[in-house]
């Protein structure tokens, strides 16, 4: 009997279906915002869809966190999971594949290829670990500029991005106004508050203050501060979802135990065993220098400091049109942030749509199916494709 | 020349001034809601004012997580700061001293003097440790009543807390029904939410996790889970503030470094280092043990779980007159959840008087100085002493 053949019907019909992770290296050096260079480093990268004759048709992705290049499709016929944001990029989707050419890179300092802590310093010949350079959201506009140099790619049809993805789109719209036709923003910020900041160093202390951390010379000790990590990863899980949202999917219900008295058994709710599980399971897949190096990302960015704080100013470089959505119950990300962006575009006078999409999944919304959010993304994609990419 | 004599007037007029702790043994055992059996303990206790002729004018304090029996006034001459809760405590405060006999203790568990993990279990002639009894919020009711025996109080005028405070003085509403005249419970829940929980979890989880722990007993080895401490404290203070609160407090200043491009310095925002200056702070003086206790305590308090999760079936059962308020920013203990507190005791016909508290400063505001807050506290509280404490 011969083997069997992989029929394209594994794959949900709207799914790019099999998709294969590039990499490209970059022997240009790059001199970062904080003034050290990198003489050569690598990206890596997913595409999906065609990119049309006059290259008029780019989409960029930028990720978040603890994203990466694989943001849509599978691996491998037995991929159970596909890539992060497989709800919005497909055919037919949001992002529609049949008429958009997608590109999504791993970010510099990233943990999936791209050049980072866990690369080989060639310097040293040991992994950079804690001596990689502190980075910044412009040194990913600046890197994946290049990236899109050598794609052949002068100018996105759009950026988009959610979160810290939301902060490149801004500072690609001010960085390479020329280069960005449409910037969509979702579930951002022009600047974190200080209760983000806060957060932020509670999962930035958990992870240096393990015993495994050897200030970010983990690797060479052959081992990692998986526990930190995987508290981070719980403070994360908690405040990217919404009061309601938790209370929705956990409740108070027992894992464990029992609330009858005379009983000495160890009560364990749902939420704290699905917490430390998810934890865990991210603790094993993710570098805890690069979840440091986003986290101080996000916290540094200020998207109108050079501009004299005013981020009328800023956007009035940007030349792109903007799609702004934020999500009501994202109290990480809270629709004011957005409605900032918006009010500082309107000021700018720059064109720019925006919807508060009601939702009670907190800040993982950007992720999720939620029809409503679809709709107006998909409506606002095809209105580009429409308008011939212009 | 003689040392010079302490005056009266060392202390702000409105303070109860020098108090001194008092500690009362227990030989009759508890047993605890979780079927074990503590044969003796002790507590640590304050008094403020002084019990009138009918022993009817008794105020019992119920402190929360990181509370203790020192509630007001200073327990020696330099003394920097007073009880944790002055500001409510003392003469022509909201709970004046000049009328109601106050008690706050310690409660059982604490790490404060009263009996807990951090003492002697007579079984082994070694901490308790991890092995001390998991306690519920009726366990401290029982102990308290007890304390209150022993003190010749048969009914207080007022029971108060905030918080898990606030928790104890409902359940005593429903356990001695005719031992409190007025239950005053400010920023409370009849249960935690699932985000509640995971919090707590986190917190529980940086200690737990902590090299330094040895399953709770960490005494035995000569050190403490400090780290995993600090960190637990880092969640609770900025989950315990608005995010109004850090923004005011705190904005985007910088504590060290600067953003100047092409300058690689460790940038440090002052929340950063507030947050870790506090944690530390704390896990000096706190025990890890208690702060695991108390948390416990927290999540597993549910009202009406034994009144067929009925809350309006349990307050059936109080006699108490109630004074409900909660703070507008305060998102752990949120106005809703006071609210359906102040629902429940409608439904079941008692007499309650509530006020939402216009208030930026998040969960901590109960602890602060708020006109509003004092005004209203004190008016009720002067009620109660008006009306000959009935």
């Amino acid at each position: 009997m011969e083997p069997p053949i992989l029929m394209p019907d594994a794959f949900p019909a709207d799914s790019v279906g099999l998709v294969t992770p590039q990499c490209m290296a970059f022997d240009e050096p790059v001199t970062l915002a904080c003034g050290r260079t990198l003489d050569r480093y690598q990206l890596m990268y997913e595409t999906y869809g065609t990119l049309n004759a006059d290259r008029s048709n780019a989409v960029l992705i930028c990720h978040a966190l603890s994203g990466n290049h694989h943001a849509a499709g599978y691996h491998n016929a037995d991929d159970r999971k596909p890539g992060w944001w497989d709800t919005c990029i497909g055919p037919g989707k949001p992002i529609d594949t049949n008429r958009f050419f997608v590109v999504c890179p791993n970010n510099l300092g990233g943990c999936h290829g791209s050049t980072g802590p866990a690369s080989i310093n060639p310097e040293t010949g040991k992994p950079w670990g804690g001596d990689f350079p502190t980075l910044r959201v412009r040194d990913w506009v600046e890197t994946q500029s290049r990236l899109a140099d050598n794609l052949g790619i002068q100018r996105f049809a759009a950026i988009v991005g959610g979160s810290l993805g939301g902060m490149q789109v801004m500072r690609w719209a001010l960085e390479h106004p020329e280069r960005v036709a449409h910037a969509i923003v979702i579930a951002s910020a022009m600047k974190l508050t200080a209760q983000n900041i806060a957060f932020n160093e509670i999962a930035r202390r958990a992870i240096m203050t393990d015993p495994q951390f050897f200030d970010g010379h983990y690797l060479e000790h052959g081992t990692s501060p998986k526990t930190g990590l995987a508290i981070a990863r719980m403070v994360g899980h908690t405040t990217y979802l919404s009061n309601d949202a938790m209370r929705d999917k956990f409740g108070r219900s027992l894992r464990t135990g029992t609330f009858e008295r005379g009983i000495d058994a160890a009560v364990e709710f749902e939420v704290e065993s699905y917490l430390r599980y998810q934890g865990d399971v991210f603790s094993e897949a993710f570098d805890a220098n690069t979840y440091l190096l986003m986290t101080k990302a996000l916290d540094y960015f200020d998207l109108a400091r050079e501009y004299n704080d005013n981020p009328i100013e800023a956007f009035k470089k940007s030349l792109a049109r903007f799609l702004v959505i934020s999500f009501s119950s994202d109290w990480r990300f809270a629709p004011e942030r957005s409605q900032e962006i918006v009010n500082a575009l309107v000021g700018a006078g720059r064109e720019v749509c925006y919807a508060d999409i009601e939702a009670n999944q907190g800040h993982d919304a950007f992720l999720l199916h939620i029809p409503r959010y679809l709709e107006v993304f998909s409506a606002y994609m095809q209105r580009i494709a429409d308008e011939g990419f212009r």
